[in-house]
C-alpha cells in the first residue's frame, strides 16, 4: 500500500516538474515577447529608459570623477537618489515631483534648523526628550495633512518629502553639531538631481503629459465613433449577434467604449501633470480642466453605447424581420453620429475648430426618417391583446417577410409561453428539496439563470418594445452627441484653436453594407 | 495724468489687499472645518497619524539612546525613512510596500555586491567606467522592466528601491572600502524599519484593505438601490423632475450610482493590496478577486441606472398622464430590484448567504403587471400617422384624464412642429451671417443646442416611445440583477459564508407613496 502511495506521489511530483520545466522553456519566449510588446506600444518607454539610464550615469559622476567629488563631497549621493525618485515618464509628472521634492526639502530644512536652534541650548537629556516629540507631532500632523483632498491632489509627495527631509535632519542633529552643514548639503545636493532631471525631461525627447492627454482625448472619440457603429451594425445582422455573446476584448464594440469608461482617474493624473507643465503656445493657457470637463462628457455618452450594447445581449429580442423594417434609418443616424464623432477627434487632433456643418441635414433626415418608419409601422407597436395566438405583429411580418419566417415566429412563441409556467414551478419544487442539501450552492448557481429568463422571457410585451428601447437610445445618443460637441468648441475656444477651413473636412469611407431604401420602403408600405 | 494713474493702481491695490485679507480671515475657519470634516469622514485617519508619528518616535530612538546607537551606528537613519515611506494606511499596502522594499533591497545588496567584487580587482580609472557603464545598462533595463504590466501591478515599488540601492551601493563602493558593510548595515536598518512599521500595521488598530473593499462594495450595492428607487419615482413626480436637471452632488440618483462608476482603480488597488494580508479565517481563502469581479459586474448594473437617469433627463418625453397609467407596475417592479440588492448588501455585510427567496414571486408578478399594462394599452403606441393632429394618444389620454389636460397637450404640441422648421432656417441663416464675425464663437455656444432640440423635438416618435426605452431598461436591470445575484453566491461559496436563517432578512420600509392600484386599473380600462 505504502508503495502504491509513494509511486503515486513520485508520478505526481514527476508530472509536476514536467509542467514546471515546461513552464520554465516557455518563459524565455514570453519574456522576449513581453520586451518586444512593450516597446513596440509605445517607443518612447525605450527612450525614457535611456534617459534614466543617462541621468543616473551623469548623477553618479558627481561621485565618481575626483573634482567634482571634492567640491560637493560623500553627499553627492543623494543627487543619485534624486535622479532614481524624481525622473518620471512625463515631463509634467518629473516637473510636479521634482518642485515638491525641493519645495518639501526646503521647508523642512528651515523647520529643522529651527527646532535644532531651539534644542542646542538645553541639555542632553532633555535635548533628546525635546527632539522625540518634535518628531511626533510633526508626523502625526502632517500624516494627518495627508488626507486633506486638495493637499493629497497637489502635494502629496511634497508632504512625504518634508516629513522625510525633517525627520532626517532633525534627528542626525543629536549626533552631528553641525545641523546647518546636513541642511545645506541635502538641498545642494537633491537640486542638483533636479536640476539633471530638468533637463533631461525639458530638453532631450520631452514626453508631454498634455500631449498625451490631448491624443487620449482623440483616441476616446474615435473609440465611441466605431463602438456605436459596431453596435448599430450588429442589432441588423443576425449572424454577428452569436459571436458577440462573450464580452472577449476582440469584441469592436467592447473594445470602443472600454476605454472611455474608466478613463476618469487616468484624466485626471494626466491633467494634474499637464497643469505643471510649461505653455505650449504663447497666446492661449492649455485648458486641461477642459479636456477633464470633456472626459466626463465622453463617459456619459460611453453610457449610452453600453446601454445601446445591452439591447444586443437582452433576453427579450424584437425578431430581425421587424428590426429589418428600421435598418436603413437606424444606421443612416448611426452614421452620421459616428461621422459627427469622427470629425469631432480631427478637429481636436488638428487643433482647428470643428466643421460648422457638423450637425448636417442628413442627421436630421436620417431622425425624420427613423420617426416615419416608426409611424409607418403602428401595428408593430401593438401587443398582443388578451393572449390571442395571432398578434398583430406576425401579421405584419408575415407580409413584410417571406411566410416560412412566420411560422417559425409562431412556432417558438407559443410553446415558450406554455413552458415557462411549468419550467417555474419545476424549479420551485427542485428548490424545495435541495433546500436542506449539501450540493445546494452548486445546484443554485445552475438553477438561478434560469429562474430569470423565466421571469423574462415569458412576459409577451410588445414585441416592438426592445426596438423601441434601441431605437430612443440611438435618438438619445444625438442628444449627447450634442452635449459633446458644446465642450468641443469651448476647448477650442479656450485653447486657440485654428479657424475651420472648408478643405478641412476629412472624408471617412463607412464599411457598412449600404441598404437599398427604396426595398426598405417597398416592404414596409406592403406590412401596412 | 500719472497721478490719477497712481492713485487707480493703489485703489485697486488696496481693493487686493482687501479682498486677500477677507480671504486670510476666512481662512482659519475654513481650514479647522476642514480638519474637523476629514476626521468626521474616517476617524480611522487620526488613528493612523497617531501611529505614524509613534512609530517615527520609536525609529529616532534608535538614534538617540546610546546603548541603541553604539550597536546600529550612523546608518539608524535609515530606519526612520524606511518608516516614514512604508507606513501606509492599510495593512495590506503597508505589507506589499514594506515586503518590497525589503526584498528590492536584498537583490539590490546581492548585484552591487557581485559588481563591486568584479571591480575591486581592476585599475582605479577603469573602475570608475565599469560602474558608470553598470550603473547605465542596469537604470537602463530596470526602467524599462517597470513598464511590463505584471510588474508595474505587483513590484512597482519593489523595483524603484531596487534601483535606488543598486547605485548607492555600487557608487558608494568605489570611495568606501567596505562594499559588504555598507549593504549589510542599509539591510539592517532597513529591516528594522520595516519591522516597527509591521508590528504597528498588523497589531496596533490595523486596518485591513480587505475590509474597505469588503464594505465598498456593501456601500456600493445601496447606493445602487437608493438611485434606482429615487430614479424611479422621480420619473413619476413631475414636481421633482426639474431639480434633478442640474446634476448637482445633492441629486440622490446621480450620489447612488457616481461611486459605483468610477471605482475600478480603487477595487483593484484595494484587492492587490487585500491580497498581501493574512488570512481573515482559518477555513476559507478570501477571494479578493471575486470582489473585483463583483465590482464589474456591479458597473454594468449602474450603467443602466445611468441610462434610466437619462431618460428622466431626456428631450423628448411621455407625458405625465400617459406615465400615470404604468406607475404602479414599474414602482413595484423597483421596489422588488431595490429590495433585492438591499438583501444582497445586507448578506455580504453579515457575511451570510442571501435569502434563496431574493427573486420573489412578487418581482415575477410585478413584471407580468407591467406586461398587462403595457398591452392593455397598445394605442399608446401609435403614433400619429400621416401628421394627423389628433392623435391615438391624445385620445386615450382624453379618456383616461380630465379634458383640461387634453387641451393643453394638444396646444403644446401642434405649435411645436409649425415652429422648428421656421427655426431652423432661422438658424442656418444666423450662422451665415455670423460666419466670419468675431463673436461668432460666443454665438456659437447659444445657438447650438437649439438645432439639437429643433432635431429631436420636431419628430413625433410615437409618445410611448420614451416610455417604452424606459420600461425596457427597468426590465433590463432585473436582468442584470441576476448577474449580481450570481457573483454574489460565488463570492458566499469561495468565501464560505454562514448559511441563510429564516430570521435574517431585513425588512424595509420604503418611502415611495403606495399608488390605489384599483384607480389605476379603472383609469386604464376607459381609455380603451
Amino acid at each position: 500500500m505504502e508503495l502504491v502511495m509513494a509511486m503515486v506521489a513520485k508520478e505526481s511530483l514527476k508530472k509536476n516538474m514536467e509542467v514546471f520545466s515546461e513552464k520554465l522553456k516557455r518563459f524565455p519566449g514570453l519574456f522576449w515577447q513581453t520586451v518586444w510588446r512593450v516597446g513596440r506600444d509605445d517607443p518612447r518607454r525605450v527612450v525614457h529608459a535611456l534617459k534614466v539610464g543617462l541621468s543616473l550615469t551623469l548623477a553618479s559622476l558627481l561621485y565618481l570623477l575626483e573634482p567634482l567629488f571634492k567640491g560637493i563631497g560623500q553627499n553627492a549621493i543623494w543627487a543619485v537618489m534624486t535622479v532614481v525618485v524624481v525622473l518620471e515618464f512625463t515631463s509634467g509628472a518629473t516637473l510636479c515631483k521634482g518642485l515638491n521634492r525641493g519645495l518639501g526639502t526646503l521647508l523642512a530644512g528651515s523647520l529643522a534648523f529651527f527646532i535644532g536652534y531651539i534644542a542646542e541650548k538645553t541639555g542632553h537629556v532633555f535635548r533628546a526628550v525635546f527632539i522625540g516629540t518634535a518628531v511626533f507631532v510633526i508626523g502625526t500632523t502632517t500624516t494627518y495633512l495627508r488626507f486633506f483632498p486638495y493637499i493629497k491632489r497637489n502635494y502629496d509627495y511634497g508632504v512625504v518629502i518634508f516629513l522625510l527631509t525633517f525627520n532626517l535632519i532633525t534627528v542626525s542633529s543629536y549626533r552631528v553639531t553641525s545641523v546647518l552643514k546636513i541642511a545645506h548639503e541635502r538641498f545642494y545636493t537633491i537640486a542638483i538631481g533636479c536640476g539633471i532631471c530638468l533637463v533631461m525631461t525639458l530638453f532631450i525627447f520631452p514626453i508631454w503629459s498634455g500631449e498625451d492627454l490631448h491624443n487620449s482625448t482623440v483616441i476616446k472619440l474615435e473609440g465611441l465613433a466605431k463602438s456605436i457603429e459596431a453596435c448599430v451594425s450588429a442589432y441588423f445582422n443576425d449572424v454577428e449577434k452569436e459571436t458577440t455573446q462573450d464580452k472577449s476584448s476582440e469584441d469592436p464594440i467592447y473594445k470602443g467604449y472600454k476605454a472611455v469608461l474608466d478613463s476618469k482617474s487616468q484624466d485626471e493624473t494626466l491633467a494634474l501633470h499637464a497643469s505643471w507643465e510649461p505653455r505650449h503656445s504663447r497666446h492661449c493657457r492649455y485648458p486641461w480642466q477642459q479636456y477633464v470637463k470633456l472626459g466626463a462628457v465622453l463617459r456619459h455618452f460611453g453610457y449610452t453605447v453600453v446601454a445601446l450594447h445591452g439591447c444586443l445581449q437582452s433576453e427579450i429580442q424584437t425578431p430581425q424581420h421587424c428590426r429589418i423594417l428600421f435598418k436603413d434609418p437606424c444606421i443612416r443616424v448611426t452614421n452620421e453620429v459616428s461621422k459627427a464623432l469622427m470629425e469631432l477627434a480631427n478637429s481636436i487632433r488638428n487643433r482647428r475648430h470643428c466643421s460648422p456643418e457638423i450637425l448636417s441635414d442628413n442627421l436630421h433626415e436620417a431622425l425624420q426618417d427613423l420617426n416615419n418608419a416608426i409611424k409607418s409601422q403602428p401595428r408593430l407597436f401593438l401587443g398582443s391583446n388578451k393572449n390571442q395566438a395571432t398578434n398583430m405583429l406576425a401579421l405584419a411580418a408575415a407580409h413584410a417577410n417571406s411566410s416560412q419566417k412566420h411560422e417559425k415566429y409562431n412556432g417558438v412563441s407559443l410553446p415558450s409561453f406554455k413552458t415557462d409556467n411549468s419550467a417555474l414551478l419545476e424549479w420551485k419544487s427542485k428548490r424545495m428539496i435541495n433546500e436542506h442539501s449539501k450540493s445546494e450552492a452548486a445546484e443554485r448557481k445552475v438553477l438561478r439563470p434560469q429562474l430569470s429568463k423565466i421571469a423574462i422571457t415569458s412576459l409577451e410585451f410588445s414585441e416592438a418594445l426592445p426596438f423601441a428601447a434601441f431605437a430612443s437610445l440611438l435618438v438619445e445618443t444625438v442628444a449627447r452627441l450634442d452635449n459633446i460637441i458644446e465642450e468641443v468648441e469651448e476647448l477650442g475656444r479656450i485653447a486657440c484653436f485654428k479657424e475651420f477651413k472648408p478643405g478641412d473636412e476629412v472624408i471617412i469611407n463607412f464599411k457598412t453594407q449600404k441598404v437599398d431604401v427604396t426595398l426598405n420602403h417597398f416592404s414596409s408600405q406592403g406590412a401596412e
